[in-house]
């Protein structure tokens, strides 16, 4: 908390562009503080992969210290090996905000869409057009996976429930929470 | 690196119970430093538990500083849903070795449980009786998962190539390089 503000890092970890977005809330104004992405494609070894996954988080909070941290957590993917992979970028990322004590909480793709458009089944154009217009950024970033990244940040500030660590604000945080939130999300 | 011994640390990371054993190498002499595991039953919160594996890791590798760390990693599970919380589980114990620039490599657990007892197929208790026998140890842990741990570690031992960081030894760490050594986990 810098001045009453709040910071918050979101992320939407992939295992091939991981984007990021940071966001710091007063009240109930936003001011955008930066957002991009992280690109692994040229990396072509999963561990790689992971490692830069890590030592970047790490970086980002120590340059904008955040207070909360906000994860884009899909439930459910093509196959358990992908979901094993995105587990495992999943878990590094939360172990960097571990590693710093900030807080971490996940919503799902169809929560942070819902939020930022209204409809929980936006394209990723749409959610980025909704953000540059909040924002009023100047170019839309290269890839649309930094403006999905600041969309969880986005996301997790409409929420007004500030996060809290050791999982004291299990509304937020925790699977089994996230799940009977989120029945449609089983099958 | 202590005195020419090659400190392994090896990792079953469960998400209920997760085992550790730490062994010495020297040449071809391996002592046995601590097995034990961490319980992770009575967190009910996968995020606590998440939390629980980074912190008890860092503080594992703070306590025996080992120059390798070895993982059980199966690469197949019953469903999606189980995968992603095993690969958060082993992205976080992973994320503990790299903040401490310890090389982290993988093995299945047909490839352990082959180098312990001579077969793939071993159950945990064949497995635990090896590694009593070969290090003379009074009692059975009350959780096999502790042995599993340090089967890993024993495994990694076995194979005679010390990891190394940056996946550089891309022979052990990579997930390519696994899966195209172990044709016979895809499916």
């Amino acid at each position: 908390m810098q001045n009453g503000e709040r910071i918050i890092l979101g992320v939407d970890p992939g295992t091939t562009i991981m984007g990021f977005g940071v966001i710091g809330v007063t009240g109930k104004k936003m001011r955008l503080i930066t957002l991009d992405v992280i690109n692994l494609k040229k990396l072509d070894n999963h561990f790689l992969k992971l490692q830069a996954i890590f030592e970047k988080s790490l970086r980002i909070i120590e340059e904008f210290l955040p207070d909360e941290m906000a994860l884009e957590a899909p439930f459910f993917g093509k196959n358990v090996q992908s979901m094993l992979k995105l587990g495992r970028a999943q878990g590094v990322v939360m172990a960097a905000g571990l590693y710093r004590q900030i807080p971490v909480v996940e919503y799902s793709p169809r929560k942070i869409k819902q939020s930022i458009t209204g409809k929980g089944s936006a394209s990723k154009e749409q959610v980025s057009a909704m953000l540059q217009q909040l924002f009023q950024f100047e170019e839309v970033p290269k890839y649309l996976d930094a403006t999905d990244g600041l969309a969880v940040a986005v996301c997790h500030a409409f929420q007004n429930q500030p996060a809290q660590l050791q999982g004291s604000s299990k509304k937020v945080n925790s699977w089994e929470s996230f799940i009977s939130n989120n029945p449609s999300r089983l099958r």
